[in-house]
């Protein structure tokens, strides 16, 4: 008998009607043979519709109380599956994520996973029960608070538990069919991705692929934890992420290229003009923007000019682009800057694959297809699977049509490149 | 520093205005000095609301998913009400049943606390914090799942931790100026009680008065808690529920007759027809409805007849019908009654007041008035502090006013009737 854990996502679950349907699917895999734990989201726009009756009452709500609030939501759609299961002669319990032990830090709003004490699901399995736990919650090891784990952080429950249960493998069903070769509204061609290290995965998350958060590939990969993307609403294979890189190492013959090409329009950019160029200023900046508790992303320092002053720039998520020039500006005269420039209306666009370690063209095919189509780059950053450039927002859609073809990605054109091609 | 358990009603938080409101006036009975404990309801029609999707997704929802369900009511406007404190200045937290250490039977649906454990409650009220639980809710001892305690106990939480905890008093807030002689949709020239002892309530509410819940005023007389049932819309004082039935004794010479007219338009009478008149009849009868779980209320067997036979009718809640004829019918044979009458069109009036034990002529007093009107009494039970009548459905308000009146209730006639004066 194998434990697996299903994770259903919000869309999955967005009404009575799609409850009983989920409820039947997982109804399926207990006849299977199998023990299931089901991690669940809260209904639909259940948690922006909380968000919204909090913001209604409080223009900042207390980051603990909204803690309390918004975790209810997962708590009504666990316990209306486990009523729909039962229904359907399945025996199901629902817990909040306190009762199914997992303990976090005390961060309210985004809490960590320290521990899973799974005792209370360790025992209901044994009942023979199918065990429903409330996504994207926990409690904090020191307050014994209700806490949160960021939004859409249910994903990296449902792996945090198929790691402590000794699970198979951990199911993601979402509203699309798994992992695209781009965002298929942008590129009507895009091809699903049958199979993709975590490694990859983890690019893909970073630079703006929605389906899976990234803190959950970041875990998976850390317990080995084989992860099926799909879809909740048919039943076809989806995208399997899991650590087989050597297995294609191996097989280089059929190693694509890029496995695929991640957009964000999300971000905006920074640029601090003037900076003297001194030993410390740089890192002066990076600081008050640490200090600010702003993640920043790509980074681009030009070349001194003679002035002796140079000119920064780095990209954040747009979010954060008032509290940045904030903290900036307060530090304006330790930094000794002239001045700051804020743009919003640009786009990142990143191709990623492990199979560009070995495929040194690769930049040079990415850059030759946005001068093609008269894009300019703005910034550039790169790891050893992924090379990222920003260009202008508006021609972010027409960058990833163009990457996405020019590395053989269209599904009706040459959906894989193989090594030694000579391309 | 006194420290006050003050609760509040659904209508009380029914939106995010409600809610700031209510957080004004909790604040000031922080800064008048008090440590405050709040016990709060679900938002406006929540509870309902939840019940409506949980019977969408299964005919019979399972106990144990319900309470899981109904339970996200309370903890939300918990959270809520807590960040609109700390937005006026006011530290507040707010806790789950669970969290708050209300333990109870296992029961779903309807748990009985058996013990609080205030340790997290105390701790948090020594920090400074109001403190608000989550009302309707606890934990089950022997399993730790979430329970609730019946449709609006949240009442007897209030009192049951303003005991734990050793309030001074308990304030019942809702959307009601306190307990009146009468409902003032029946009898508008209805006035409200100043003071009522704890044994009035009970009548009261068992007769059908909503204002407090019949366990809640049981719950308050055993732990001695005076209740101050008040509206959370205005600032006048409420109705107190106390013990104080000595003072009252010794104070005859002000002491009413007679402190309220309860009515109760929700119970049907079943009369089983024919019942052998051999001992261990009636017995059983009471057994297959107690086995049924049904609460009955007015019981009445008529004069056996030269047949050997009798009738015996009774009076319980209208929502209980099907399941009282089905059990009957079940044990028909065996109990070898002829036929069952069901009558839903029926209506309980009672006059409840310790006053009465000292007044020898309050029946007589109280039938001559429904006398005067034509009304025909059906059945009639009595307490050594009330006298319920049951009367035809469509003539019960008809008999609501007149005993109002004939017992000088009405606000603007003579309210209060003085023992001594003849009448």
């Amino acid at each position: 008998m194998a434990r697996i854990v299903q994770k259903y996502g919000g869309s999955s679950v967005a009404d009575a009607a799609s409850i009983k349907r989920v409820a039947r699917r997982i109804a399926r895999a207990r006849h299977d043979g199998n023990d299931v734990v089901v991690v669940i989201s809260a209904m639909g726009d259940t948690t922006d519709e909380l968000m919204d009756l909090a913001l209604e009452v409080s223009p900042q709500p207390q980051p603990r109380e909204l803690d309390m609030l918004l975790t209810t939501g997962e708590r009504q759609s666990a316990a209306l599956l486990a009523m729909a299961l039962n229904d359907l002669g399945v025996p199901a319990r629902s817990y909040t994520g306190s009762q199914a032990g997992v303990i976090t830090t005390g961060l309210h709003g985004n809490a960590r996973i320290i521990d899973i004490t799974p005792g209370r699901i360790n025992k209901s399995l044994e009942l023979g029960n199918v065990t429903i736990v409330a996504g994207f919650q926990g409690v904090s090891q020191d307050t014994k608070d209700v806490t949160t784990l960021g939004r859409g952080a249910s994903d990296t429950t449902a792996v945090a538990l198929a790691a402590s249960l000794g699970a198979e493998y951990c199911e993601i069903y979402t509203d699309v069919d798994g992992v695209f070769t781009a965002d298929p509204r942008i590129v009507p061609s895009a091809a699903q991705i049958p199979e993709i290290t975590y490694e990859e995965m983890m690019e893909m998350a970073a630079c703006g692929s929605k389906v899976l958060h990234l803190r959950c590939v970041e875990y998976a990969r850390r317990e080995n934890i084989p992860v099926h993307v799909r879809s909740s609403f048919n039943d076809k294979p989806g995208t399997w992420v899991t650590g087989h890189t050597d297995m294609r190492k191996g097989n280089e013959m059929e190693q694509a290229m890029i496995t695929g090409i991640a957009s964000d329009r999300g971000e905006a950019k920074v640029t601090i003009v003037g900076v003297p160029d001194q030993i410390g200023k740089a890192a002066k900046i990076f600081d008050v923007i640490a200090e600010a508790e702003i993640n920043i992303d790509v980074i681009v320092q030009n070349v001194s000019a003679a002035s002796g002053r140079t000119d920064i720039s780095f990209t954040l998520p747009m979010s954060d682009g008032k509290k940045a020039i904030d903290a900036l500006t307060a530090n304006q005269e330790e930094i000794g800057f002239e001045k700051l420039l804020y743009d919003d209306q640009i786009g990142k666009i990143s191709v990623i694959g492990v199979g560009m370690r070995t495929h040194p063209g690769v930049t040079a095919r990415f850059f030759d297809a946005l001068a093609e189509q008269d894009i300019n780059i703005d910034m550039i950053s790169t790891s050893e699977i992924r090379i990222s450039v920003v260009v202008q927002a508006d021609l972010l859609d027409k960058a990833v049509r163009a990457a996405h073809t020019a590395f053989g990605l269209d599904a009706d054109g040459e959906a894989v490149v193989y090594a030694g091609t000579g391309r």
